[in-house]
């Protein structure tokens, strides 16, 4: 959920000086519209973590948009007269009017996330929370509302700094107290709770915006334009809230997103590399074998874009088993058998029965990928399949099993590179099709769908890893080594935790790289 | 849920007859385009209690159809090779692929319902469950699936006759295990918890129908006569697939259902009444001074034709009140702050805080009644009122609000009679409009909305209370009984147990009458 707000957006003071007069003239031409037209009432939740500028993005919307339209509802502890209604009584008391925009400063999340924080309530509640919360939601949007959810992310090391900077400024030193730094303590509960909240109420038609608080201007012009687009689209298609569509979010005003931040220079020399093989695989087929893998089972997932090296990388792991134990899975164009099933069964029948492995040469993410892309499913369809997914994933945590998801990333020339080798080598050819050639021209399109998945259905318990691929070498071993960490993580977890994992394992953009530039 | 299953359904062998041969030849028809057409996998959920009639609606429907084109999936204790996947798998393996039908004998259902009676899994847990088992049928439906999900009921003493009748059998008697009998003693615990289930997962793509598996002809021909005309709607708009409107099931084949099925007869002598008015005001004065009613609040909910007799019955219960203790809201058109709101907004802005009573004449439920009835919003906004609705009353409970429902009925002609008196008496004359005598037009609409109303939203928390009204004397006391008895069960409740009432506590139709036939 956090993955896009933590590569480090940027937007210069120049740039940010260009944009803001004519963000700002849209926003106030959109709020009148609103105003005017008196159908819609906006939500506009304002949450995320201390120090990453919620406060700073209420006070910009109202210096740029008609105060008079505008209201704040902050929401502290419950006064006596609330505690004594309904927990959500407040809220409904602050709704604001059609026509209006209404900006929450703490919400609905806040006490399912405190209290899950503090221990007051399960796994399993807070979920029954999020559903209630998922239904008063679209209870809003079949009224007429628009709702939209902004959450303002920091790193650790991020909050950190800013809350230092606060305190060391005599201007701004009591908007920290011991409770900021407590929070701070606190930091990795925080994330895991919120991450997981966020993601069961990420629904179509009330999104959430997840945006980097670390850079100022990047984080006004984002909320800015956020909000722009979604008015304007609002505004536009009154007639139909309970559509199942809505614009996926986009907040790479700076341009950057998780893929284009990977650093593709990675590689090992060929030395390194086989004491590194060697190694893992040796490790691999240990914990193959290791007893309490007989209560559970493993899934590895395989999507990248073509000619990423998925084969040669499922072959290294392959090479470590034992043939009786895996099962390879390539997933290609769906049967008449499949045709006639939900999109899901075609992967639930081939999921491994305890003991066993199953790797898939790409997966059930292809709804999301070339079936979004080329058209082949309806965007109702695709929208729902994050849900439908991060479900199916859920209930193989539930049952125990491990599942380790892997996206090969790989460069625009590197793909031209390695297709036009398999067109050289005699024995490559039947690897390239006209297809192959024909996906490139949707390069584009194809890595915001991979960013979209990665920010929807990376979960505590099913992360995504992202590989630097350009470099096989260094793409397999770090696969291997991923495989054989996430494997010794699991298979110490006691049955009660197998499916409330805390922190996506995988891909960290501050993880620590292993290989060298090339 | 229950309540149109316990009035005493009946169908005559003659009319049984009669009605089988064309209903076989339309079911047939209907089989064999769903066939033909191959677009649509019909999933049909046989479920409900012991002796019911499961087991023979299977095999009726394998006689009455294409068996080719059926199959039947039961479920008991999971095998060892499915214990060792998702609990979910079994059941994605036993889909039926599209153009045909699968019987589901045991389903999704059964392990919540037999893991919350065992008390393995909390009320909170058995919620999220309905959530995934929503998401799950939804995800059928939208992949194009019609999902059918019948409910066979019986009433505690209709299901000892049944298991008593076929142990005394000897073919039958090897059907009745111990097993059977020690269900019988957790009946009220079955009831409760599938009650509370079907409600929450009765959706307007994946509806529960309820039938009363008492009478075998009644129950035969309704499940032809549902799956025949789900079929038909179902092959006449497969593009909609996600469509958030579904009709009404009926179930009323007889003609009875539970407004019906009331005796209008019932009344009390002026004597009676004026002793049992002193005795149950005092009693409420009594319960509205009780301390714990200070950690509490009471909601009275009047809802009743035109002339039904709620404002009499209001001014009863106010009469027994402290002016400073309670409000009376009366329900009108929506003012334009109203307006400018959700539909709910002003049904929660006048929750009574602890220790007060708010009495409200008509409600919400104007949404699934008269706003259904004279289209003043669409299909799709009432449908999903009712989920709306039982959130709204669940929250009430859960802050411990204590929420009491009255339906006033009376007949068509006692109606009558009212208006008329209405126009000869000058002072009453102000309280008849053209438009009730508009409204009497539709009096079978409204009779059929409030069926559903009270289906839909009869819960453990806030059950309805149906009230006899042709006589007023007999009314008001039944209101005012009602209400201190609910009242005195509510007050001995601890607050942790506030949402979690058991069976509804209002009228039973096995619930002696204390009236006497006119």
């Amino acid at each position: 959920m956090f993955e896009t707000a933590e590569i480090g957006h940027k937007i210069s003071k120049a740039d940010y000086k260009k944009a803001v007069p004519a963000l700002r003239a849209d926003l106030l031409g959109a709020q009148a519209e609103l105003y005017a037209q008196g159908k819609i009432p906006v939500v506009l939740l304002i949450s995320g973590q201390d120090g990453a500028g919620k406060g700073e993005t209420i006070n910009l919307l109202y210096e740029w948009m008609d105060a008079r339209f505008l209201s704040t509802l902050a929401f502290a502890r419950p006064t006596t007269e609330e505690r004594e209604r309904p927990s959500m009584w407040r809220y409904w008391q602050a709704l604001p009017p059609k026509g209006r925009i209404g900006m929450f400063a703490g919400s609905w999340y806040s006490d399912p996330i405190r209290e899950h924080i503090d221990g007051d309530i399960s796994r399993k509640e807070l979920d029954a929370r999020a559903d209630q919360i998922n239904r008063f939601e679209a209870m809003l949007v079949n009224e007429g509302a628009l709702v939209l959810k902004f959450w303002f992310h920091l790193t650790r090391e991020a909050q950190k700094k800013r809350l230092k900077a606060l305190a060391s400024d005599p201007r701004t030193a009591w908007r920290v107290t011991q409770w900021n730094w407590d929070r701070l303590e606190t930091y990795d509960q925080l994330q895991a709770t919120a991450g997981h909240l966020l993601r069961m109420t990420n629904t179509p038609w009330a999104p959430w915006v997840v945006i980097d608080g670390s850079n100022d201007n990047y984080r006004a012009l984002t909320v800015g334009k956020v909000l722009r687009d979604a008015l304007r689209a609002k505004l536009a298609n009154t007639s139909h809230p309970t559509s199942p569509v809505a614009p996926m979010v986009r907040v790479d005003t700076d341009g950057r997103n998780v893929l284009s931040a990977l650093d593709l220079g990675l590689s090992l020399t060929d030395k390194h590399y086989q004491n590194e093989l060697a190694h893992w695989q040796g490790r691999l087929a240990e914990l193959a074998r290791d007893p309490r893998l007989q209560h559970r089972a493993l899934v590895c997932a395989f999507e990248g874009a073509d000619a990423a090296g998925k084969g040669g990388s499922i072959r290294r792991i392959a090479g470590a088993l034992d043939a009786r134990q895996y099962r390879i899975v390539p997933v290609a164009a769906p049967t008449d058998e499949e045709r006639a099933q939900p999109y899901l069964w075609r992967f639930w029948r081939h999921l491994p029965r305890h003991g066993h492995i199953t790797l898939f040469d790409r997966t059930w993410y292809g709804r999301v990928l070339v079936e979004r892309i080329e058209g082949f499913c309806t965007d109702a369809d695709w929208l729902r399949a994050y849900t439908e997914i991060n479900d199916f994933e859920h209930e193989m945590a539930e049952a125990g099993l491990i599942l380790v998801k892997f996206w090969l990333q790989i460069s625009q020339e590197e793909q031209l590179r390695r297709f036009q080798e398999r067109q050289r080598v005699e024995f490559k050819r039947s690897k390239i099709t006209e297809e192959d050639w024909r996906n490139r021209d949707k390069w584009d399109a194809y890595q915001q769908a991979v960013c979209d998945m990665v920010e929807r259905t990376s979960t505590g318990t099913a992360p995504w890893t992202l590989v630097e691929a350009n470099d096989k070498r260094y793409a397999r071993i770090k696969i291997l080594r991923t495989l054989c960490e996430r494997l010794e993580t699991e298979l110490a977890r006691s049955p009660k935790h197998w499916a409330d994992a805390e922190r996506p394992g995988g891909q960290r953009p501050s993880e620590k790289k292993r290989g060298k530039k090339k």
